[in-house]
C-alpha cells in the first residue's frame, strides 16, 4: 500500500466512524501524508442565525483537517491530539459548501503543527472565497490500542 | 424588563433559533449582561473517535457562549461577530455534559473580547473538571434589520 | 524555604539573568507557586511609532510572566517551554509602566497553560487599565543540567 | 514611485524610527505590497536563559513583519493596528539571526490578517530552519495625522 493510499484510508476511516464528523456530513476530497482536503456541504443544522455556517462548525472542520494532516505525516501508531486551535474568520461562510485544505508545517517527536485554509464556495468547486484560516498545535502520542470488547 | 431578563431573553432566542446551536442541544443555564453559562449534554453525534466530545463541538460552544457574553454587554442593536477564536484543550471532555462559562473582558466601540472556561462533568453539575479554555475576539457591528418577509 | 520564597527566588533569578528580560528592565513584583506579577517601566527603546509600548514587548512580558506562573507550579527540575502564545490587544499601553499578572490554569504532566492580564498605568500603581490579555501553552520538560563551565 | 518602492520606503521608515524595532536591530530585507521580509541578528540582550532568542523578541518581529505586510497592502493613509497575535514556537531560535517572512492573507475594509513564517539561520542565509509561525489580525484604521510640534 502506498503512503498516499494509507493516508487516504486513515482519514476516511476516522471521518466515517460514527460520531461528530460523519454526522455533520464531512467528505474526504483528498488525503496524502501531511496534507488533507475535506468538504462540508451546507445543511440547515450547521448554520448560525445569519444563514452562514456556524463558527463552531468551521472550527471543527479545521480541527479535523489539521489532525488528519498531522497524523498522516506521523509514523504508524502515533497520533496528534489537539492542544491549541486558533481560527480567524475572514468572511461569511455563505456558500453551498465549505472546503478545508490542511497541511502539516511541523512534525516533531512531541509536538506537531498544521495550518488550514477554509473556503466557502459552490458545490462544483467553481468559485471559492477564503473565509477563514486556522492553525492547530498537537501533542504527539501513541495511539492507545482499542480495548478488547 | 431588567437588564438580566433582557440578556437571558436574547441568549435564549439566539440559542433556540433553528440552526447549529439548537440542533446540537445547547441549553442556556444563565445569562446576564457580559456573562453567559451554557450546557451541552453528551450525545453520540457530538463525539470524536475516543468517545469524548469533539474539539469542534467544544469550540462551537465556546464561540456561542463568548458571543452571548459580548452581545449582552453591548447596547441594543449592536452585536459581536467573531474575528478570532482560540481554544486550548486541557483534558478529554468525557463527562455527561459540557458547561461553558463566558464573560466579557473588554467591550469597546469596535472590538470586544470574551474569555470562556469549559468544564466536563456530571448531569447534575456535581463534579466538574476544567477541560478547555477559550478566548474570542469580536468585531462590534450594527445588527442588520431582519428582511421583511 | 517556603514555597513562596522558592517561587520568588526562581522568578527573580530567571528575570535578572543577563539577556532579554533583564535588558528591558523587567521587575518582579510578586511570585508564588502558579502566580507571578511583573512590572515593566516605560522606556524609549520599548515603544512603537505611536508612543505606546510595542506589541512585541507586551507579548514578551506576557510570555515571561506566564512561564513563571507555570514553572513555579511544577515540581523542582521541571520547566515549561512555550508552544503557543496568544495575545489580544485591547487598548494602547501608553502609561508609565506595564504590569503583567499571570496565573497557571492547568498543570499537567506534559502540558501546562497560563493566563495573563496586562495593565498599563502609573508608576505608583494608582490607576490601571487592562490593555491586553494573553494565554500561553507550555510543554513541560526536564530542565537540562547546566553544562560544566 | 512604484508600489514596490513605496512599500519598501514605508517599512524602512517605520522600522528605523527611534523605538523598539530600531533599538533591537531590525533589518528590512524586502518589502512589497502585502509581503515583508525582515532579519534580526543575534545579540546578547535578545536571548533567553537557554541562549536562544526570547519568545517575546520572536513575537515582536512577527508582529512588526505582519503589520508591514498588511499596511503596505492598504490604501495610503490607512494602517493596521494589531488586535490578536498568535505565535507557535517550533524549535529553538539558536542561529546567528532570525528571518521573518510575512504575507497578507486578507485585506478587508475593517479587518486584515497576515501570516508569518520565522526562520533561524546563519548570517549569510545559508541554512535556515523554520522555528516559529505566527498569525496576526489587525483593525484597519485611518492613520492619525502627526500632532503639530
Amino acid at each position: 500500500m502506498s503512503d498516499d493510499t494509507r493516508a487516504r484510508a486513515l482519514v476516511e476511516a476516522v471521518t466515517r466512524r460514527p460520531g461528530y464528523t460523519s454526522s455533520i456530513g464531512t467528505v474526504v476530497l483528498d488525503a496524502r501524508p501531511g496534507s488533507v482536503e475535506l468538504a462540508l456541504p451546507r445543511r440547515p443544522d450547521l448554520l448560525q442565525f445569519s444563514g452562514a455556517m456556524h463558527g463552531g462548525v468551521i472550527a471543527g472542520l479545521a480541527d479535523h483537517a489539521a489532525g488528519g494532516a498531522v497524523t498522516t505525516a506521523l509514523p504508524e501508531g502515533r497520533i496528534g491530539l489537539t492542544i491549541d486551535l486558533g481560527v480567524t474568520y475572514l468572511s461569511a461562510a455563505d456558500g453551498d459548501r465549505m472546503v478545508a485544505r490542511a497541511r502539516a508545517v511541523h512534525i516533531g517527536t512531541t509536538i506537531a503543527v498544521a495550518h488550514v485554509d477554509l473556503y466557502t464556495g459552490a458545490d462544483d468547486g467553481g468559485s471559492e472565497r477564503l473565509c477563514a484560516t486556522a492553525r492547530a498545535t498537537f501533542r504527539v502520542v501513541d495511539l492507545s490500542p482499542e480495548p478488547t470488547p
